[in-house]
């Protein structure tokens, strides 16, 4: 059983492109396979969560693959990461999760132990949720047919009574708030990576945000227009597509974007941008002036919203457009990431 | 970035126990995974599907992850076999689907018009049987560390008003059924798989149940106990889960079992048995003797059910046990699978 065992098949074209690792990253590449590949079959959402219209409710589902490597790493694991990634996404559109599904593909020799830890992982992330995990599947692949474990959770979840959140209701004059530091998830995994040689002491911000959610919800219900978590892209990747999904521009205040100094020290010596380094424990969220004050008050009630600042405001546009002003005032253009920066970062 | 990356993090536990291709093959192994593994963190449960307390109603989740190889086989592919893997899983807990989440993890290198064929047979499947899929993930990982492409899909569903069914329901003096022949789909792959030199027409069984279910509790309602596709592990392996969690004895008519002449004898030729080879459009049910004869006149109105048959019955035991009448009379035991017959069936 090798890797090639379908050439004989019925493939059914001659195309000669291929996926590149940059389609999974969370950038450019990412949207132009969406567009290409997904959109002629599929609707290709604006959210990472869908709602659904269930009875006389409204259910919202998200699902999410996780292929992190190294499966541990400072502050999480595949596990609390799958849980805390699909919690999120959930809350991205107001809701509170209700219930999680969770499918292995395992490589035949994974130490059963790791498999175990994972579990355990899994099982402890969703009690500190308060989310049953209630059902599952479990594949087995040939040796050298995966890469150890990847593991996908899938969440359902309940409408938050407020919420009339969605990508699509930013509007000009909002203000864009920033719940924590950012950058800490992506550096925390290159550290953890073979090879880099990197000593920090930076953790992973893996947790779940559906309690800041539902505080930001109590206190501003619809003034509380659009959420995102930047985790793949960051929040470069976040911002756009926030200014692409509401047809106006952002513009964000560069100074005021917390950057822990071991992330920054980190990221210089690498050449990457802290503003495309991914996050898992943070959120964006476009609120109407009138309410934003309020909603950064009830994040900063919260010891997940403690470092919550505003970041910067929604502007006329060119639509799509995000730029930041930079320490010396002058402007730059922030653009949604190529590719990958960090391949398998979540 | 290689498949042992991980060896260098703080991986949990120095025990040698490795995972092995049959933990993976829905049989004894496997049983014995979840024991091991999983319930000591998470429940285990019974079925396929899980019912979810939702406002004022139930929901029911199914997970699975598709890792088939090939990827194109008669009868379906990776993207259609997903679909109806998840349709039935929910089915066979009397749920009709409302939602499907498609996640990929797909390997750096896979022809982009084959994820565009995938991706076209997993809408065209969806489309048939009235679902739409409202939200998914795309994940790469680097050249190696996947087979091409992973799909894990998973359903979200609306209970039948009449459906009680259950795994743990069925009762001494059930009528077993069985809605069509069985085999197809394993021999299907197999005659796909690369180096097996074997020539069959046969086509995988591939295809949704969710409206021969909805018929069959039409009829039955309350008195259909106990459903169960016979996927992973064949029919052996469903009438064996069936047994256990019933508590009940099944004795199974091995005559009356339809095994369509092309699977017997690639079967005879490769030394498999057909109970055990795993099937994608059919089912088993458990039902009260005063609905069988209405529930089995309803599955036959139905394309999918038009070979519907008596197979057995259930009796008081020994619980877990299952057995077949030979066509000379004899018993024999039908034992749970041990582990993998066909690796990657699905």
């Amino acid at each position: 059983m090798n890797p090639q065992a379908c050439t004989d098949c019925t493939r059914p074209s001659v195309d000669q492109e291929r996926i590149l690792l940059g389609h999974g990253a969370g950038g450019q590449l990412m949207a132009e396979l969406l567009n290409d590949v997904i959109t002629p079959h599929l609707a290709a959402p604006v959210e990472d969560a869908a709602v659904v219209p269930f009875g006389a409710a409204r259910a919202v589902l998200s699902t999410d693959g996780f292929v992190v490597t190294p499966r541990f790493f400072p502050g999480g694991d595949i596990g609390s990461l799958a849980v805390h990634g699909t919690v999120n996404d959930l809350a991205m559109r107001g809701a509170a999760p209700v219930a999680l599904c969770l499918a292995y593909v395992i490589e035949e020799g994974l130490p059963t132990a790791e498999l175990r830890a994972v579990t355990a992982s899994v099982a402890a992330a969703a009690r500190a949720v308060g989310v049953p995990v209630v059902t599952g599947d479990t594949k087995v692949v040939n040796r050298g047919c995966a890469d150890g474990l990847f593991v996908t959770t899938t969440g359902l979840g309940r409408l938050h009574p407020a919420a009339r959140v969605s990508a699509t209701r930013g509007r000009r004059g909002d203000v864009v708030l920033l719940s924590g530091p950012i950058g800490a998830h992506g550096t925390a995994i290159l550290t953890a990576r073979e090879g880099l040689g990197l000593a920090s002491d930076v953790a992973s911000d893996s947790r779940p945000l559906h309690r800041l959610v539902a505080a930001m919800l109590d206190a501003g219900g619809e003034d509380v227009h659009a959420l995102r978590d930047p985790t793949r892209g960051g929040l470069a990747a976040a911002l756009n597509e926030l200014a692409a999904a509401g047809r106006i521009g952002i513009e964000c205040d560069e100074p005021a974007v917390p950057v822990p100094a071991a992330v920054a020290s980190a990221c210089d010596l690498l050449g990457l941008d802290p503003f495309e380094v991914a996050n898992e424990g943070c959120l964006v969220a476009l609120v109407h002036p009138r309410a934003a004050q309020r909603v950064l008050a009830a994040m900063r009630a919260r010891p997940e919203g403690a470092d919550a600042t505003v970041i910067g405001e929604a502007t006329a546009g060119p639509p799509g457009r995000v730029t930041a002003r930079t320490l010396v005032g002058s402007h730059r253009i922030v653009d949604l990431p190529l590719g990958e920066q960090l391949p398998r970062i979540c």
